[in-house]
């Protein structure tokens, strides 16, 4: 399987600990803790300042409890080791360089952060933003109105006037490379920068499977109708907020295109010589997402088919 | 690919025509409207009473209008010959025998009504019921407290107060079956009736991939380690109330199990040979889910390999 960057559950969750808040407050403290601190959905890198290239991820240990009265607490799971590993979500108002903690690093914008990530950091700090993301946009009870609770060290939420529980979203996402004969076809949204083309995708509606999904959007987008049997590659969690993307390739009936401007700019259709010079960097006019998206890994993966 | 009930996308949903309330209007009374009647989850089917057996969903034609303003309308999309298709959720109060459509169908329970509707017809109801009840559990937003409006033909809700989109919820479960050698593993919760096994399950958490929630899912329940990779089979939107299931095999390294008796009651390997006694119906103890269910599928799928 191809390994595919913020999945690959490099932590044992470990949800029975979940409920046992004795356990989560003496762990939390414990020497071997690992705590990673976000803020505003940006995790804390190395460095004095941002956007300087990749870094890696502050780790505090229990020394991280000095800030948790101002923070929400999140228990992630259990390293490889054992140590508890939490993510701290740090208030609007914390102010790093008046905190205890000024000078170990620096809030980095989530996605150039994660560039400069390991497996193990990434997949936590992927984890850790969908769902303070979520939490920050969940305060309320959607059935009633009332306020709501964290509760379950961070992963659900739950009303006191209702009784409703809530967990957090996670939103499939179809995200597919249409093919037909030897020819793939990418497209571009206004606003992305030149060149710059990538796979098809949109949301999985109620009632529909992956592959009808897929189907639709392709239809919806550029009006290109899929047969045969849609190929399933690989997912991969991404957290702008929630979403779980699912890699797949279609083949269409036809390379006519219809494309639907109130969805994307354009889309065009890539020979597979192409597809590979593209992956290459060498392409004259067009490049494709980088590896931390699961779009590289679509393309790539039918490029380098014969 | 095998064809899962529910899903397999039956009718064009034709989302260009769900901000277009004229458009809406017009169609709805259109002489070839069809509409589908739902209360409380449930499908208005053909016949006096529930709990018959297998018989066909009523479809209204534009007399529906006459009921709409006691209820929620969703545009479903459209039919193979182009009629618009739409469902009416009804209110609580609404009172069948004493209403213009009394005699028509009686309300059937989900589960049962399912059983005995066509492809389409399994697919309207089963898209219509998720979207309902999200509405039901949904009239207020989650991120300010304020009360929502329904929106885009049913699609979306939407927060005056703060400006807040809400889509449906469409909730990623991994159902899988652990397979080693010639066995493979069913489980049964308490209080399922005596003899019924299925696949295992959970829902997909923020972070995961698909494989990575299957694998962790085993873990929990049933103490057994996914090796390999795991693969996938197909997918299956199921409405209770928004599930989609992901249906997959994953091969595991022991026979050895730890149960998770706040998970399941049980679990036990079953040879090949069982398996296809179960789906035959052949079986000494064992019943398996029903044709309806994605879990009879996965099963049938690892069965009839050789």
């Amino acid at each position: 399987m191809t390994s595919i960057p913020l999945g690959g559950a490099s932590f044992d969750r470990a949800a029975h600990h979940r409920l046992d808040e004795d356990w989560l407050d003496r762990a939390f403290q414990n020497e071997d803790a690992r705590v990673l601190l976000m803020k505003d959905g940006m995790p804390l890198v190395v460095g004095g300042q941002s956007g300087h290239g990749p870094r890696p991820m502050v780790w505090l240990g229990p020394q991280a409890a000095m800030l948790s009265d101002k923070a929400k607490r999140l228990f992630l799971g259990l390293d490889d080791r054992d140590a508890p590993v939490f993510a701290l979500d740090l208030p609007k108002r914390f102010n790093l360089d008046a905190s205890p903690i000024a000078g170990l690093g620096v809030f980095e914008e989530m996605r150039a952060a994660l560039g400069g990530l390991d497996a193990f950091d990434a997949n936590a700090a992927a984890t850790a933003r969908s769902i303070f993301e979520w939490h920050h946009r969940n305060g309320y009870c959607a059935n009633c109105g009332a306020k709501t609770d964290i509760v379950e060290a961070g992963w659900k939420r739950e009303c006191d006037n209702c009784g409703a529980e809530h967990f957090p979203r996670t939103d499939p996402v179809a995200i597919m490379l249409a093919v037909k004969d030897d020819q793939c076809l990418l497209g571009r949204q206004a606003g992305w920068p030149d060149g710059f083309f990538s796979c098809l995708a949109g949301f999985i509606e109620p009632g529909e499977t992956f592959e009808d999904g897929a189907a639709r959007e392709l239809k919806e987008e550029a009006g290109v109708v899929a047969i045969g049997e849609a190929e399933y590659l690989f997912s991969q969690p991404w957290p702008f907020p929630s979403s779980l993307m699912i890699g797949m390739i279609l083949e269409v009936e036809s390379f006519d295109l219809v494309i639907d401007e109130s969805e994307i700019e354009t889309a065009r259709w890539f020979t597979r010589e192409e597809a590979r010079s593209i992956m290459a960097g060498t392409h004259d006019e067009v490049f494709a997402p980088p590896p931390m998206a699961i779009a590289h890994h679509i393309l790539k993966a039918w490029a380098e088919r014969d």
